[in-house]
């Protein structure tokens, strides 16, 4: 007899992995990624992801209100889509709910959703309710991708450069916030505001993502939640390939440089453990930076960064220091059974 | 200050779908029927749906193994799909979970997964897992169907005949004996053994809902989860009529005949009430009847019952009673806030 808190969430997904149905001949991709792809048509492809969010494991109802919950029930699983290079199209709801649940509240999450949704056209064409012990939200999301569009873990090839969108670590900073309110009172009002809307109001960067897949040249994407170390651990492991991170190249988010500080914390760690960035993290030929780091920015103001290279498997995952010196890029991730 | 338990289940769902972004051009059927329909291509719509199910409100631990809540927990989706007259194509599940879950239990519902799924050539494509205090399965399942197949809720005209698959009422007599399962050891092995299969691994009609669409005549169907009364009432309201169901013509399952009288139950009642049979219940031109009846019955040796007639609106719901009296069609459905 073996609890799941004994062997964790990864190696859970694999043992399930084994009791599956085959899979029918349109999945590209099944089980083991973040989203599923169907074919549709000839070069036209089918997008789907889920992501249950459960009160007191992955939000707080004390410190995130039901709008920003909302909001980031939506963030994330666009994000998802984005991160694949795809056009988010429906989302479904299944909640789960104590009878006792303010109804104003959950109209007051639906806004969020709205909200987070509308600018993107997706819409929200179903779902489901429950009686359930604690607030759950479990969200499902369809899009849609063209075939010769479509951006994976996999893909990475030696040589290639390695980018990430805009900054990371202010989300980890905000959950500082989140945590310790009393902290926010003593940084200026940009400071915790930043840091508290990157950890309660991600913005999914999904017209980044679609930009990048359209642009040519990049090679394998994923989106920052469990942290860039993790996720970039993902693009190695499914890629078959080695890294080299340049610490100094990292965009550590102005929130993670000044609050991290005031708890002895580093804002390099944060930045590439904290998780919950939603940032894109993308390989790239290295002749097609140039151009993608421009069309990005272009058409969305927001700034990409090259923070490394692929290497060889065999070469390991690095973390380069400024003084010369090299350390394991650890993935410190999160594990939803083995880190409470 | 409301609270859900306060208004009931469907009207917090017409409160939340005040909140929504606006539907997308491709969406013909969004919230409020089970299944939401998106416009692939001329002629080729996709079916969404999902279900959450949470231990101790769909169902009990002690009661039900993992394997057949694997069973369960894909046949409530399958049935959805089917209803509609479609294919059902790819699962995603997330599981919520308390920690020290064993994962034997999992790979073993997972396997009454698989056994639901492969027969029907569906697919397990993804899904997530997370801590939560008690299990918690959410499955979500998209499907397709043709356009000139698709049955909805709406659509059935006065004149029509009122038809159902199969028997009804095993499914609550099964739940009397998981509640008491002293009660099974007065009964015959074969009455208690159909009532505990109806009850925890009950089979969808996926095959006799797709026949019904391809073969012509149907004009409306449901599957019956909440209830007879209560899912031909969903019938009524979304297509705007009335009905008569002569109470001599539902055919009431073996099992609810045996065991509702030992408890001083009506089987009846139970036939019209009980709820989670997944059994169709659809209208049709009486002239397609004899052909509906006999192809269904060809294809998969299921029976199909007239037990009555679509009337105009105005006319009302009634139960047409032996002696010649009739009693309002009472929708004593399944309401998962306020009745506990």
């Amino acid at each position: 007899m073996t609890r799941v808190a004994d062997i964790g969430e990864f190696p859970f997904i694999a043992r399930l992995a084994q009791h599956l149905p085959p899979y029918a001949p349109d999945v590209v991709e099944g089980v083991g990624d973040d989203v599923a792809v169907i074919r549709l048509d000839v070069g036209r492809l089918l997008l789907l992801t889920c992501d249950i969010q459960v009160s007191g494991v992955h939000f707080l109802p004390d410190v995130i209100t039901p709008y920003q919950l909302g909001h980031k029930v939506a963030a994330i699983n666009l994000s998802d889509i984005g991160a694949m290079g795809g056009r988010p199209l429906h989302f479904l709801f299944s909640l789960g709910l104590p009878p006792e649940t303010r109804v104003e509240d959950m109209e007051a999450m639906y806004d969020g959703i709205r909200d987070e949704c509308a600018p993107l056209g997706v819409d929200v064409v179903g779902g489901n309710v429950s009686r359930a012990p604690v607030l759950i939200v479990d969200a499902s999301l369809i899009g849609e991708v063209a075939e010769d569009k479509l951006l994976r873990r996999k893909g990475a090839r030696p040589g290639d450069c390695v980018l990430v969108t805009g900054s990371l670590g202010a989300s980890r900073a905000g959950l500082e916030l989140v945590l310790h309110r009393e902290r926010a009172q003593q940084l200026s009002g940009d400071v915790s505001d930043a840091a508290l809307a990157a950890h309660l109001t991600p913005r999914p960067r999904v017209r980044e993502g679609q930009i990048i897949a359209a642009c040519g040249g990049a090679t394998a994407m994923i989106d920052v939640s469990d942290g860039l170390a993790a996720d970039l651990g993902h693009i190695c492991d499914l890629s078959g390939v080695g890294v080299r991170i340049f610490a100094q190249d990292v965009p550590v988010a102005n929130a993670a440089r000044k609050i991290a500080p005031t708890v002895g914390a580093d804002p390099l760690a944060w930045a590439l453990g904290g998780g919950e960035d939603y940032e894109l993290c993308f390989t790239a030929q290295p002749n097609r930076v140039q151009a993608l780091t421009e069309a990005v920015h272009r058409a969305t103001g927001t700034s990409v960064h090259v923070i490394g290279q692929v290497l060889p498997q065999e070469a390991g995952r690095w973390l380069h220091l400024p003084n010369g010196s090299e350390m394991p890029l650890a993935s410190t991730g999160w594990d939803h059974f083995r880190i409470a």
